[in-house]
């Protein structure tokens, strides 16, 4: 009898969380309001009574009742109670909802009329996902096309498909504090994050992780500024700041990350290439950005320098894992490897304790850590990467999803780069760097590097500017200029969604 | 008998759960390498043959059997099933775990050594929560209390008690792009975030959001570096870095984030109440950090002078509303407001939109952006506790549950306050600043300050550094000497937790 209220107010919870779910921002504020229905009100008003009237019936028909009879009232009772709750905890689960592409604008403002009118049941509602934005807005055919930052949502597509392998719940009492492992020497390092991170490298094979400390930060770009900081000399010790360069073409934002603070411990000097004095810091990204080219140190051969090694695109997707990388200072980033470049994570092996240390510092003073939110965020990514490419030989017969985010991006980019260098070649007023192979470790086959950014030069004799004359068929690349390099020259993002890609990739081979 | 059985098996189930919840990096990697038991064996295999065995020798000995008895033996099975799966639901709910203080060195290890062994049920296991860290380890009676940085940690008692009302779930797609809102001056807000800052202020009164564009920054140190930024002269415009004051004592990070870098465009200048230039950047703390202290800008005559207000602590935990604040710059964070310092997320509210710009380039250059994951946890954390206070009459009548943060803050601190106050006197060496009192007009009601830290000084003779001092009797404090103040000075942090606080006041009312 309790049994079967308990029944009721589950599925009434139950119809109750569904509703909630479709609209993702008014989950928030504005309670759901469905009147109870007859069925509801039956159950929850009236079973003791039913029951009890049934029972008292059959007693008046039949005097008292054989044991049998009240067993067989009470477990199926109990049955249809239980079955009920079940059914509550399947049809409700708090982990899915359908994020809404186009609304994050009319979700602002039905919040913001919403505000007084709060309850219960909202907050049960809201009790599980927020309403996130989605990014740039979609395009059409007609739109302005985008590719001048490296936004990796063409990745979406693959952790949809994952389903909840990667999903993170964090309830509200966790992650409070500042402090993560006070013994370590990067003490806001969540050691899961630690831990799934040489996970993964030992799994690709593309860094050497034993010996080397791990650090974090808000993105690559955050470490790239603390290894600059901790591989300055001691204020005091130097009267000028220590050159910062690299062989162009260069990261546009090396030059821009480097100076906008005229800091006194570090200074941009160009490009490594014709670089004349003693001390130095040296970066090296390999795979290059913005052209996709395998690198090494050109000035490792002073003894005053150091080398920074930037290994974002140096994953199966972009390029063939030839070696274990194995450099002084080597940053990673979730954004490149994974896509999740919302989530802000980057990382850093260090070999040196005492670089480690101030690179700690950097992050310490600038921003008192990294968030664990998303470290923890980028650790169950992390996770369901490695997860993929370690399935038991049961899971495997089994058919159990087993989501290969390597083998899915190789494929995604060698189809693009297939795609780009036919439009280039249909429209015939572009270039675009040869392709090179390598034997990769990983996959233990010949691969092609398909660049994360298409370096593109524009042959046209009237043409000098290659960015403004894209930007005037409404495509927006990024100048070679900004990378030290010639204006005929643009890098194009390979990552962006597939309808972007596909209407650029049309405009470009129209173009003559 | 079966339900015994299953009972059994729901229970070992539990058993396994509140163990991985022990250990909890355990459940990431080690897969459950539990043998089944006997028990296990005995329910797997035969529950149905018992029953059905049960069924035929009742069939052989009394004929055909009634269809009651079938219907009695198939209701009883399925109700022990379904019971058993909603022990196991209950038993094992994927949300909670207790997080353990003393193993996260082990679980480093456990992972370590279980990398290869991954299966299908462990990801099973995983793949809800992750198990993060949980701060400084524990106390006991004779370590040493660190209450030298403001951990927030006092706050977790009441985000335990508000349940999933401020859980996040995040699905492994969503939040990759690095963009929130092109359109918005800070492009990297969150919409939601933006609307429940405005829809928090709103219910404190603190203060005013209209008019202002909301920033967000990775906690409140990077914007008021961002702010530094956007209010330094172009570096073109300027000879000399541009003068950054406070008023003694002054919050310790202050100088050292000013300077690390060497800036030329920013360098602080030291106290403001003897500050004689005529361009400057002046900081007011209020309520201050760290003697509480309510404050105004001191420089605020001068005409070449801007000024950024970090008001941290102007939550009625720690001081009574007294108005709505609504000056050009306001920095607030969540680490101080709601205790959630590991989500590294603060704002600003700022009036001038060329100032607005500036500021989102610094983090745009610094961090590219602000985790979007982060940004999702405040706001499900900020609109928990307006919920607290939006509570509609029906949600009161039946008492549903509406946690408000700001009456378990303010009671927290009232009678942390009280028993420092004792304490201190008992001890007759120290003495803290005088309690003063306002009109609050969030509680209606007059309030004291009850401060974040306790601005403690040392009167013995012989006591030159009282940070010294109170590290002798390993009380670990930071001194006033890093807040521009006599070294007889030092802050103490009131927010961690209970059992470190209750340490602290005993031995120090121990101290003559």
């Amino acid at each position: 009898m309790a049994a079967f209220r308990l029944g009721a107010r589950a599925v009434e919870g139950g119809r109750f969380q569904a509703n909630g779910g479709g609209m993702a921002s008014s989950r928030l504020l504005t309670p759901p309001k469905n009147p109870p229905n007859r069925e509801e009100v039956a159950l929850r008003g009236k079973p003791r009574s039913n029951h009890l009237a049934a029972a008292a019936k059959l007693r008046r028909r039949a005097g008292p009742m054989p044991l049998w009879r009240v067993a067989v009232f009470a477990s199926v009772a109990l049955n249809v109670a239980t079955l009920a709750l079940l059914l509550y905890h399947y049809a409700a689960p708090p982990h899915h909802f359908a994020a809404d592409n186009h609304h994050h604008h009319q979700h602002s403002r039905l919040t913001a009329s919403s505000e007084g009118s709060l309850a219960a049941g909202a907050r049960r509602e809201d009790r599980t996902t927020m309403a996130p934005s989605t990014g740039k807005p979609a395009v059409t055919p007609d739109s302005v096309i985008n590719l001048d930052h490296g936004d990796p949502t063409m990745f979406e597509a693959f952790w949809r498909e994952t389903g909840d392998a990667a999903e993170l719940v964090i309830p509200g009492w966790q992650t409070m504090s500042y402090f993560s492992d006070v013994t370590n020497v990067c003490w806001f390092l969540e050691p899961e994050l630690d831990q799934l991170v040489r996970r993964l490298h030992r799994t690709v094979g593309n860094a050497a992780v034993d010996g080397y400390h791990v650090l974090v930060g808000t993105g690559s770009t955050q470490l790239f500024m603390a290894a600059l900081y901790a591989l300055s000399p001691d204020a005091a010790a130097a009267a000028e700041p220590i050159s910062v360069v690299s062989t162009a073409p260069y990261y546009s934002s090396y030059p821009a990350v480097t100076d906008f603070l005229r800091s006194g411990l570090f200074r941009w000097a160009g490009d490594a290439s014709s670089f004349e004095g003693d001390d130095y810091i040296e970066l090296v990204c390999s795979p290059n950005n913005p052209d996709g080219t395998i690198r090494e140190a050109v000035l490792a051969s002073k003894p005053g320098g150091k080398t920074i090694h930037d290994l974002a695109y140096y994953w199966p997707q972009y390029t063939p894992i030839t070696k274990k990388a194995d450099h002084d200072i080597m940053l990673f980033t979730v954004s490149k490897s994974t896509g999740h470049a919302g989530t802000r994570i980057g990382w850093a092996l260090v070999k040196d304790r005492a670089i480690a240390e101030k690179m700690t510092k950097f992050v310490e003073l600038n921003t008192i850590g990294v968030s664990k939110d998303s470290q923890l965020r980028a650790a169950k990514v992390l996770a369901a990467v490695s997860d993929g490419y370690e399935r038991s030989e049961a899971e495997a017969r089994v058919g159990a999803r087993a989501p290969r985010l390597f083998d899915f991006g190789r494929r995604k980019m060698v189809e693009r780069w297939s795609m780009l260098r036919a439009a280039a070649a249909a429209s015939g007023i572009f270039s675009l760097p040869e392709e090179t192979s390598g034997f990769c470790n990983f996959t233990n086959e010949t691969a092609a590097t398909n660049p994360a950014f298409a370096w593109l030069r524009c042959y046209r004799e009237d043409v000098d500017d290659c960015a403004s004359f894209l930007r005037g068929h409404r495509i927006l690349t990024r100048s070679g200029a900004q990378f030290g390099a010639d204006p005929r020259y643009v890098r194009v993002s390979m990552l962006d969604r597939d309808d972007a890609f596909d209407i650029f990739v049309r405009r470009l081979s129209s173009l003559k």
